[in-house]
């Protein structure tokens, strides 16, 4: 079993770094914090005697070596970077129990026969830099770095110039390593596990995901002196249009949940009628066929929307991946895992991407999960048990160790 | 007749300070570009031989002597601050038509009985300190000059360190100055006297307006694991209540109008629900029972959208005045103008809120009105012909030259 109280202190040492304004963290990727956040790590697993990798796209590889040379690892982690309001251990506590579970092999002198490697994934949350999971999916081959490279955030910096700025930019080429399976911890982010009282989700299967960035152009205008009638206001089809999302995921919940969390209004001045609005419409389901209707029925509804006012409208997809099914050996690893050490356990549909959903293209993947309060997460108050992290890190400990062969 | 060359090459001189990104200007009150707006605006004053005097909160009066020096002087002018997406003309035209009178009244060697003003008042937009027309307003005894100084910016930055950092807080107590009259002429910045062929709008009143910040809290969570019912979206309550904000005002159409220009999303991240909505409805209406009725109906519409909703609400009113009716002298003096100089005129209410809505409360005031093309204003694109800034310009100088008496 791992030391919990090991494993609790170090995810309230690393919530130091970038502390929110709420009791959460706002350590976003690649800013000095990411960078501190980083370092904090490297510390910690060199002290554990492992050694750390660093590719192009500012992942981190940190390796305890196995009995057999010529083996693949098995890897394990998640990310440290977190939303502008975010929690203490989405992401961080995957990358940590990974830590751990080093740790613990040490103190009980256990050799696997697979090396483990454990990662920290860049820019895992998405915030300053579309789309989520930008790494990882640039390691899987999903992305092209040079087009990495290339996004944006809101100031207009560029990720590949913040990379290289907080000197976390490695030499290594990124997606090069071969993996003999990925095993990612995870909080759930969602109220089931608590609601039904369980400690460990094994996750069967991922949330496909579509973020659309909708801009509604219409003519800035004054809000006193132009008459009801000449005005062509982009907020008020921005508000048609977000109900239109509402409806559209109603219709197919509780199988898919949409929202806009993002949106950015132009001029943004008291007296000044909008003349252009830009927003991101995020769509999931675990359904592919229904992520491909919702993307139809906002295109479609958004435009009519659109044409009635006079108002132009134009669509981006900034970001997306197809529904997961992750690997049946690991998943079966998971669940075993889980029932050999006692836990109580259920099946589950990841309703958030991760590093593993894009992992899972080029290597056998599964992931665990540990319940949340109130299942509130991309939340400063997020919150977790040390009970339920401990089982969680013991569960993942079990399943990467049963893969790594003693 | 003024010089209407010199007036169009003095409003494009000063265009040149704070270009904007479309052909306008981003000029917005108490940054560095409002300071030179400034120094150029005192430079053209003092050549043409007036004195500057300067209250604490920054509104610059520029003084041509009378003949009799117990005379009390007629005072004209607007603002040359800008919106941040801005025209060339919205206040600077009035500012700079009242030099090229006093340019004009030197050339011609005319003296008048009564002193003749110039002023530029502080902060007339309101885009980066809420209310609008806000130094005009603690000159009226409208604001209190200390809760002024404290209104703050979207950096948090406080009007009253702002005005002293770019220099221009002056010694002299904001109130102080007794007036025989005041004469403003500013852009119709909507599209009546264009689409009537007019040259001249007599403003006889002018609309009232009321701005209620709205604040909506909902609960910031994940946008892919959090379950349609268990969501708390401040953004979908905000849609809500711009949805009825227009309503409202088509309710009340023609003699109504209602907008939110002001959009604030928090955190503002794709993947995080909205758990706070910060925004701003401008009501308008000539009739002040009209914008009662509109505020009502808002507070209890929105309050009841954000309960159905399970959302919190908050209203603060954080600007507004009642409909003004102008002097009846004042306006007489400027239909006669426009009559005797031959130019085709109506009368109009002002859409748009003016320094003179305020300084009505304290002298006897009208405004002049010219066309602008489409009505459009508050917009980069915003334009006028050299000829009506000319005919403007005219009746301006013979309103005023008729009241300072010659
Ligand atoms: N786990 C998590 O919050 N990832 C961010 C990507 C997403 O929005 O699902
Ligand atoms: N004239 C003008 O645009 N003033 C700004 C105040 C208002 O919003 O009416």
């Amino acid at each position: 079993k791992i030391n919990g109280e090991r494993l609790w202190d170090s995810l309230m040492e690393m919530a130091k770094i970038g502390p929110g304004v709420a009791g959460g963290n706002n350590r976003q990727t690649l800013t000095d914090e990411d960078g501190e956040g980083r370092a904090l790590f490297q510390k910690w697993c060199e002290a554990a005697g492992m050694s750390m990798g660093l590719d192009t796209m500012g992942n981190m590889f940190a390796r305890r070596e196995g009995t057999d040379p010529d083996a693949l690892p098995v890897y394990v982690g998640s990310h440290l970077d977190t939303q502008p309001t975010g929690g203490k251990y989405d992401g961080v506590l995957g990358v940590l129990a990974g830590l751990e579970l080093i740790r613990t092999l040490n103190d009980l002198d256990i050799k696997t026969k697979h090396p483990i490697v454990v990662t920290n994934w860049t820019n895992e949350e998405g915030t300053r830099f579309a789309p989520a999971m930008l790494a990882s999916g640039v390691f899987a081959g999903i992305h092209d770095e040079q087009w990495a490279y290339g996004r944006t955030d809101a100031d207009g910096k560029k990720f590949g110039d913040e990379l290289a700025r907080i000197g976390w930019k490695g030499d290594e080429p990124v997606g090069s390593r071969k993996m003999r399976a990925f095993f990612e911890l995870h909080i759930e982010q969602g109220p089931i596990l608590e609601a039904e009282n369980k400690d460990i989700g094994v996750v069967t299967h991922g949330q496909g995901l579509s973020w659309t960035q909708v801009t509604i152009t219409g003519k800035d205008s004054h809000t006193g002196s132009t008459p009801m009638k000449l005005r062509r206001n982009a907020g008020l089809g921005m508000a048609r249009v977000l109900e239109l999302v509402d409806d559209i995921a109603w219709s197919h919940a509780p199988d898919a949940v949409g929202a806009a969390g993002h949106i950015d209004v132009f001029p943004n001045s008291r007296n000044v009628i909008p003349g252009k609005v830009v927003f991101t419409v995020d769509f999931r389901s675990p359904q592919l066929e229904v992520i491909q209707d919702m993307e139809a029925r906002l295109k479609e509804g958004a435009q009519k929307i659109a044409d009635r006012m006079h108002l132009g409208i134009e669509f981006e997809k900034v970001g997306g991946f197809d529904p997961v099914t992750f690997d049946e050996g690991c998943v079966t690893a998971v669940r075993n895992a889980a029932e050999r050490l006692g836990y109580s356990h259920r099946d589950l549909i990841s309703g958030a991407g991760h590093d593993a959903c894009w992992i899972n293209r080029v290597a056998p993947t599964a992931m665990v999960m540990c319940p949340c309060v109130d299942g509130l997460s991309h939340n400063e108050a997020e919150e977790i048990s040390k009970e339920w992290a401990t089982a969680g890190a013991d569960v993942l400990m079990h399943a990467v160790v049963e893969t790594a062969e003693i």
